[in-house]
């Protein structure tokens, strides 16, 4: 009974999480986005934030969000305006231009997913979804919405 | 109804991906060893091959095969050998240390296998396996033992 390594789902999650990172990160750069961008965006939606608030609900440092928001400030994506309850403090707003970048890369993950996952029947789908949830859940690998 | 980035498998395998690669990677080092050295391991476990043949086998260069031997040569993993039907040939052979350290890897991906998916049903890790190997087979990821 000798298990092996490329036998374990940690090599096929490890294998299978580069290939969609990679796939993804190839759609999405004629958008001008990464795919981390994605989280920043679809937050800004809802409100905007400040980048302590950013970082916190992300899980990264302070200066990876300040490098994000020029970033996408760069592709319009983003404006820093004033906080209008302290003037001292800046928060991250998305632009329209922004909101409809944010509609694209959704459009992006969903063909990617349909690549990717061609080969499941809607049942493995539902089940390799609630698997991976319960997972990413457990050791708080999403985004804090 | 607006699809979300973070909800799509897409983004799910590659945030899943990533901590099974980085928390295996972390659990190898004390051996000497890398993720990428544990296939080239298993391959040579079965017979002993030629570079080429390797890297073939595996989906890499020749050159990443050569970097990936010399590392392996350097923690008494592998030796190299004359080809004994073509004495021009070199091949790849695994040491009695080798062996062993592909089963402690082996046992080390199980560990990284139970703390990653603790949380799931024996029913779910099934589900899981099965949906993960047919999307990996189907976008030829998986090593060709």
């Amino acid at each position: 009974m000798t298990s092996q390594v490329t036998g374990s789902l940690a090599f096929l999650l490890s294998k299978l999480g580069q290939a969609a990172a990679e796939r993804f990160a190839d759609r999405l750069a004629p958008l001008g986005l990464r795919p981390r961008h994605c989280a920043v965006l679809q937050l800004l939606e809802a409100a905007p934030l400040g980048q302590l608030a950013l970082a916190r609900t992300i899980g990264v440092t302070p200066s990876v969000v300040v490098d994000m928001l020029d970033e996408l400030e760069g592709v319009g994506a983003v404006r820093r305006v004033r906080d209008t309850a302290d003037r001292r403090r800046q928060l991250a707003e998305i632009t329209e231009e922004g909101r409809e970048l944010s509609r694209s890369a959704a459009e992006v993950a969903s063909q990617v997913d349909a690549e990717l996952l061609g080969g499941l029947t809607p049942d493995q789908k539902r089940a390799l979804r609630q698997a991976l949830t319960t997972v990413a859940t457990a050791h708080d690998l999403l985004p804090h919405g």
